[in-house]
């Protein structure tokens, strides 16, 4: 196709669409609406990312993404100081604070252990954590990984990698997610939801 | 929920939730994504934000898009001079010629006629329309408008406007979409699709 538009506004929308959740298509609707609104949402858009730029910053201490370094939680004097949950992204960080399921800290692997991707203990932030968890503060390590094989091999390895260390090492529970339909669900769901069933 | 993130990042995700197409769930895993990515996707998306911050501008002939004025397609003297494409909006321009439907130029209206929202033909690109359909080049003007109420009642006023000049005035044809199936189609298209059937 003939170019329709600047060179330099085919590149955002190629840049754009690199973005999870967005393909070409997209891209091209969003720049349209950052063109049209240029003042109240381009040119903002645009400092706010010059700001990202120069200050985002990954927390030495437990891998937050932040813009300062140690991150917020990790500064927060009020968070329970013995019960460390270990996550694979900061995505995944940041939903269980949205949640409000954890008071205390956090740790962020960067990814879980895969055969398949040739990602080894070495490519996670293993070492860090197994240093963490001896400093003596830590009494609880919750394994927060997704509930998938790879997650769920890395927790196995953790736990291997914390034994003797005297902590107590949980994993999130596994069951019906809360509002959903026992028909919809997966045969595995089903079977870990009824063998960890509870007294009612 | 209490800050788990800088204040710059937070508002980085406020303001990428606000492109068509993201929400605040995908803007947090693109935030994510920009910077981990910082030097491959970041840094260059701010440039070409910049970038398009100084040199993005309406043409002033059609409407399209571009970081000139008269914009690539006004200025492209290989186009057939005497056909006039109609759009609503930019985006509709850009998927035109992406399927290269159309050899002539383009006028974007900037919108619809809409008494539910307002919109008046003062409120639309319609005068510049007329005055350009009457310059003696153009022979034909084609209404690309959606194939919505409102939209064809564009299409219908814009003849109006447009009758006395001597143009033929056509719009594009409706029927069923190439690749599509009977079964799934509305009544409304296919009652036109059979009204406007063709000799085999």
């Amino acid at each position: 196709m003939a170019a329709v538009t600047g060179p330099e506004i085919e590149r955002l929308i190629a840049l754009l669409s690199k973005l999870p959740g967005l393909g070409p298509r997209s891209a091209r609707r969003a720049v349209l609406q950052l063109i049209k609104r240029k003042e109240t949402l381009l040119v903002p858009l645009t400092a706010a990312m010059a700001d990202a730029v120069e200050k985002a910053c990954i927390c030495t201490i437990c891998g937050n993404v932040d813009t300062q370094d140690p991150c917020t939680i990790c500064r927060d004097d009020r968070r329970e100081p013995t019960a460390l949950c270990v996550v694979e992204d900061v995505g995944d960080l940041w939903a269980l604070e949205r949640a409000g399921a954890h008071k205390g800290r956090y740790h962020v692997l960067g990814g879980v252990l895969s055969a398949l991707d040739g990602v080894g203990p070495n490519d996670l932030n293993i070492g860090k954590l197994v240093e963490r968890a001896g400093n003596g503060d830590i009494q609880e390590v919750i394994l927060a990984m997704n509930a998938t094989v790879d997650g769920q091999a890395t927790a196995h390895y953790i736990t291997d990698r914390l034994s003797g260390l005297g902590l107590s090492v949980s994993r999130l529970a596994h069951g019906v997610p809360v509002g959903g339909e026992l028909d919809y669900l997966d045969d595995g769901t089903l079977a870990a939801a009824m063998k960890s069933r509870r007294p009612f």
